[in-house]
């Protein structure tokens, strides 16, 4: 999407030399807009372990880049050698971040593309070249399409509002910045703006780390979308108000029946939605559901993150960022990273296959060849 | 209260010299507890215009002694012009903060008292002084009684978990803090602790003025009541996991129907537990009704404050308390203090004089001397 009035995706490779790969240091966000230019397997996991990259899509692209600048530093003179140190740099990106299911699933489609394209080193090096080509590709390409899905819900409501802006609530950055392009959440509102439909977004700031405050804000407000931040207590007097028309959400894993683990507080807004009758979507590209959990909120793990994150909080101070504390020195803090949201509050979740009911059945009427088959004996 | 060991109110006079009136500092806290001597009327109009102070309670109290002092500054010369230096004075502390009930309220009932002690100067300032004692330790008194109320709730829920700890949630300060002791929310709280009964309070942050994180916190620590400080957007998991018993809530104004407005954020609590069965109490004196009002969503003015507080944060730095900026320095927000939890969602009302149901029956079954007589025409 727009910066500054340019086109960018969250990764790409510089013009004039393809072996240089380029991605927006995201730490900065939203004080200040640094480029960085990866050349090495190292750089490419500091990026992914100390979060200058975040988000499913864009981890898994920049692991796939990774194993690009893996095959350019790997010795040359024996397939043996060459393989060996693919796998050992397979491995290092993959301990960057070890629950990011999009890593290991990038590190091991290019290991399988460069075994697959035979002995000559030359050949595998273009192989993964074309495969970190495919997976940045077809991150944008599902989330571009799942916009046109959710652009279809947009337009509606504001069919029935005679063109009135349509007012989104979204949590969290599901923004185009934690994929390659487009984002999940955001995809039918960048989809809806670029068509002159009127939008304005009330952006949560999504504490405590504030992704919504600092990277959601930014990214609308490049791309030149009307949005407005608020504090994440808010969403309900806005709905009780009329002030909300749909709520759209990016997920970090998504049942097969249709539960919803996404950032913490999540739940709360989908209540607030279902007790105003303002529906709510929730957006993903398909490999964020995840096929075998029935039950999300017995089943899926929620990460205890560092207490840090709830007592301090970064940001501008003077032209640098700094973090300042919130509690008192000695008060514990608490900090549960995600919740999940039971399908019953959620209206449907926007794929890049269409819109499906948020249950077994909807899933899997979009998703037939994801349906094991059943054991008969 | 409790403070580093030593039992304090919000406000009190000084022992060796009545007409010296201290007050907790409160802009200071939770960083530093600093204490501030009042002996000017303008003084005291700075500390509640500047929120040194803050709370219903705790600006009626203050307002109260506010008055006394104007009788001490007033020209003892002649009745007239004590009397219209006294009425200045009371006008001068009304304007400070306008929407605060309980400031007009004590400057009126101040200015009645000192009208009925006769034309004696000095018979004034003792009417004056009396008063400001009686107003202060009404207050107190109040949430005292509410406090016992609540605590058999508490108890209950202590019983049922044979002594395990009992899990209580709150939203914002509806502390000591807020009054001259005890506070509302918070009162069954600590007659629950200084029972031994065991108690572990969830103190939501509260932004964005963080009073939770703030105040709450820091004075539950002081008290050494066992607590922690979570994001606002955590109360929905803990409640859908278990980790949450009950939730007991302040309110700054409540309908004699029984909808309660409270900090923004409150509306979403009381959803998520509605949803998880747990039950949502609001503690209350009975001066926060509103006799008039019968729907609190459509009637209840909701003040929408600067946007800064949302954009910006303050916290403490290298030792100093400095303001950060959180949002893109471009993107606007939107900042509304208060929402209405109807009164549906609520299991009860605990004020001074017992437990009630959410509703007009309830109300008037604690408070049948606050009925209209019916018009029969």
């Amino acid at each position: 999407m727009n910066v500054n009035g340019k086109r960018y995706r969250t990764i790409w490779e510089k013009e004039e030399d393809p072996t240089i790969i380029r991605i927006i240091d995201q730490r900065h966000l939203p004080h200040a807009f640094i480029v960085e230019n990866l050349t090495t397997v190292e750089q490419v996991a500091v990026a992914i372990k100390d979060m200058h990259v975040r988000g499913a899509g864009l981890i898994g692209a920049t692991a796939a880049y990774g194993m690009y600048i893996a095959t350019l530093q790997a010795p040359p003179d024996s397939t043996e050698a060459f393989t060996h140190s693919l796998i050992a740099d397979g491995n290092k990106l993959i301990a960057t971040r070890p629950t990011a299911v999009n890593l290991a699933w990038a590190v091991e489609r290019q290991l399988k593309a460069v075994e697959a394209a035979g002995s000559d080193i030359s050949a595998k090096i273009r192989a993964a070249h074309k495969t970190a080509r495919e997976i940045t590709d077809e991150d944008a390409d599902f989330c571009r399409r799942l916009g046109e899905h959710g652009l279809a819900i947009i337009e509606e409501i504001s069919r029935r509002k005679h063109g009135e802006p349509v007012n989104v609530l979204t949590h969290c950055n599901a923004g185009w910045l934690a994929f390659v392009d487009y984002g999940s959440a955001t995809a039918p509102i960048y989809a809806a703006h670029d068509r002159g439909i009127k939008v304005h977004v009330w952006v949560d700031e999504t504490r405590p780390r504030n992704q919504g405050a600092r990277l959601t804000a930014w990214e609308l407000g490049q791309h030149g979308v009307p949005h407005s931040v608020i504090a994440d207590n808010v969403g309900g007097h806005l709905m009780q108000h009329g002030m909300v028309d749909i709520v759209i959400t990016g997920t970090d894993r998504t049942t097969y029946t249709g539960d919803v683990a996404n950032k913490i507080g999540t739940y709360l807004k989908a209540l607030a939605a279902k007790d105003n009758d303002i529906p709510m979507y929730v957006a993903l590209p398909s490999s964020t559901f995840d096929w075998q959990i029935r039950d999300g909120i017995n089943e899926i793990p929620i990460e205890q993150r560092d207490a840090a994150e709830v007592k301090t909080i970064q940001g501008l101070h003077d032209g640098e960022v700094i973090s300042v504390l919130l509690t008192p020195e000695d008060s514990p803090a608490v900090n549960y990273a995600f919740d999940v949201t039971p399908a019953r509050l959620i209206s449907g979740l926007i794929t890049e296959r269409g819109v499906c009911e948020a249950s077994e059945e909807g899933v899997f009427s979009l998703f037939p060849d994801k349906k094991k088959p059943v054991s008969r004996f």
